[in-house]
């Protein structure tokens, strides 16, 4: 945790000899600060090559130029290296949109996050298909939508929800226990940015009602998710996941209630990590420079 | 977690045979039907004498007999077994009442809890030295009171605090991060009633900062406590704990952070085995029937 | 831990009013001196009807008569109240036949047990498919059968297999990550005897190659599970689970590694609760009396 | 984990910047293959001084000579930074003396990763006060020394073990449950090469029968430390830790076996951490570059 403004590198690009050396000679050269900085090779062994992924924080006030310059000096080296790339600014704060259905556990633990400033985030509104949370967020100061969704409404209800984040100039959704499948268009307009909280230790019981899956066969441990939202449910670049011990004397309401303490730590562990640009999507999978 | 009504007895005695048979051949006397029961045998063998542990649930409307009657009925075997015993009724909710500081982690995540009914309490007033959380607690519809701590008013702060727990008729306190060391007449005035929250794995890091000591020994896991308060300083029995590990890379301020997920679940823990009367005081420890 | 001799009462029968009075008052009536009890309520919302399990631990000097004699009294109650019992002695060491393939990590965690009396069993054997382990099974003094499975010869082979297990009297058998797939015969010879470690967080990642298809989609957690086995492939009622913490920088051979620590640990905490016959399976699941 | 040879560089220096782009670039400029590399910068809240830290693999035939070329061209650049370093090859085995008392379980767990090449070792010699493991270490090749440890022989004693351990050329020695107090010549002689479990989750328990202690206390979770031997008897530097959740059932036998899979587990780690050269010391605390 760095309170100095800070830039933050994160990068991938084909592996090949130099890479770290040619990067941070980069900021060397203009006397960068480097605070923090994590390199890692995938060999490729799942896939047909390798690739080097790396996050640097640079201390704003070490460099002579400001981001822009910042980034466009950059930019011939990235290209040489052949990288996806994106430069952050701790001064800016990203947009986070948050999405609920009726059920509270994740919301007040993410405001009780924002309001502590643990979560240095702006929060421009809360989206849900329910009206009954309307009074909590608002007293927080939040705008608050109530867009309802019914099976006949939801290309338009989902619409609607997209006309609102973008009016909001929200750059991350969470789906706080949102509870709907949502649009091919709505998981499509978001990529590596829409995160949801799944109530099961994935890929175990993808789909609806988890914990009574759970229940029926019997498990010890059960668990939570955080991922990225693709078209594909549940299926999307896992970023976070943690279980928690049952036993036999737990009903399926117990697990339901161990379960929301899982859920709500591992969406605040995986949405930190995305906010810090921490997160790097590989194929289906995630590099995460915790 | 039973839905319908039911009496709990929570109860200890000396060790002898026969204890189990006496106890549930009582209910089933009266066709008690019993929702869950526990027994222990302390063997003694940290104090002199072994002892005898039980919590039992009875369904209230399979007894023929009201709860004055259930406990006047009671009385005789608990008498001849020499048992410390009380019964509880689920209909009755517990009055707890929340003393707070400035740290909101651990209250949003109460009163989430109470919200939504998982924690199925009356919360008859909040407590804080400060002011900052009025607006939140009262936006609850929950009575709030402002009783500043300064050195020179220890004594008439705290005496005034138990004066509002007595008006408010509360059962329980919880300390939610109250970050004050309580004047000697407070911790004697609730034995086995109040329940704190120490941020560390006790018994390491004993009193202020406890991260900073934790930081400065170079422990790769950090923890939290929650026990019933004593007179003495973070010694009284412990009911629940949990760690969390850290490395590194970790600096205080990250530490406090991971620190309030620990926090936050293990008081949620610990305060639901005490309301559901599963924890038996034994000496300087405890005895927890989850 | 109880040093002194002991019977051990594990029973399941339907739920109905006074069970545990009618139970404890037979042991209480012959000055049976319970060291150990526990009971559990399942209420049947996952099947048709509920079912009562406990597990009683008795000292065996308490008692006017032998195991004998003790099972012949308690059988009328048994009847009368429909009752799966057993009575075990604690006198009686269990014969635990191990079966290994060529990887020794759980054969010598469970050896170093059984050498110190952590586990109070006898090994009559040890069987294997490959020859390699031999020698370090023979030095402690326990005989060694290599029993070679081709795709041909499966059916003799696991023939000879029971054959063995039945010559030295074995009456539980631990496949210690044993890598065939039995035949039916001898899935079904021994029900609710054979163990099994499965080296994933079942019911994830079914069959081959757990860890390949974990590292594939890029799981937060990797995990082990003990089971029972049954006719179909890791399907069997789960007794014990556990997981490990992995990212992004583990390869699938640092799974590997990773993950034998958690297989002997899980597989020896599981043969543990069944040699103290804490295991009571219940359809597909057990309840296990810890 | 890689299976080519690599040399190893673990260095610290005071704080700069370019300190990466300086290292790094030395490797670049001779075509070496990095294999893996993590920086860590600590910001001397807890001392006077920022200090960073490094570990970076490079592939051994990737840089164009050997490793007395490599280590006499890395020197100067050392030199200006003021750098503690050491460069290890993957080739060389480290040489492991265990000392062992008459507890197995940790020897076992050892000599199974030992046996598997999962700990890629030589083990010279076993050492013991006690001649009861010598079978079961011969039977594994490894010579086996008893040397008796008395109240009056303490000095002689660790005079012969120090004569042991370096007739061996031993590099690195491992407590495993030796039980013994050292005498301060002998903590002294290998600083940084000596490795202790111990049966608690320090700082809480230090001394004798630490079960015991956290039995007394009422705790719910044991663990154990595995740190660095100083002078001060469980004081030196933590290089991992681990807890196991425990209840009032547990009495303090069950503690002792419960600790035993957390002691083996967490010593096994902390050896393979120091092993790979990924533990540095800083102070009385460690960077452990997992």
């Amino acid at each position: 945790m760095h309170r100095e403004r800070f830039y933050t590198l994160a990068a991938s690009c084909p592996d090949r000899t130099g890479i770290i050396a040619r990067v941070t000679g980069f900021f060397a050269e203009h006397q960068g600060w480097i605070l923090e900085s994590t390199f890692h090779a995938d060999d490729g062994s799942d896939t047909s090559d390798g690739r080097y992924f790396m996050r640097i924080e640079v201390k704003a006030d070490s460099l002579p130029f400001q981001l822009a310059e910042l980034r466009q000096r950059f930019a011939p080296l990235a290209r040489e290296l052949a990288m996806d790339w994106r430069i952050s600014d701790s001064a800016s704060r990203k947009r986070v949109v948050i999405l609920v259905s009726q059920q509270e556990h994740c919301l007040y633990d993410l405001l009780a996050r924002w309001q502590s400033k643990e979560l240095d985030i702006e929060i421009p509104c809360v989206i849900s298909n329910h009206d009954s949370l309307r009074g909590f967020v608002e007293w927080h100061g939040i705008p608050f939508h109530h867009v309802p969704v019914t099976p006949d409404t939801k290309t338009s209800a989902y619409a609607e929800v997209q006309r609102l984040v973008d009016a909001a100039r929200g750059d991350t959704l969470v789906l706080a226990r949102y509870m709907q499948i949502l649009s091919p268009e709505l998981c499509a307009a978001y990529p590596g940015r829409m995160l949801n909280i799944h109530h099961s230790f994935l890929p175990s019981f993808v789909g609806a009602k988890p914990y009574h899956q759970a229940y029926q066969r019997g498990v010890k441990l059960i668990g939570a998710t955080c991922h990225y939202v693709t078209h594909e449910l549940d299926q999307g670049p896992i970023i976070e996941q943690d279980v928690i011990r049952i036993d036999h004397t737990d009903a399926v309401e117990d697990m339901v209630r161990y379960g929301k303490d899982i859920e709500k730590t591992v969406l605040a562990r995986g949405l930190r990590y995305h906010l810090e640009d921490r997160v790097l999507v590989h194929g289906n999978k995630t590099v995460v420079f915790r």
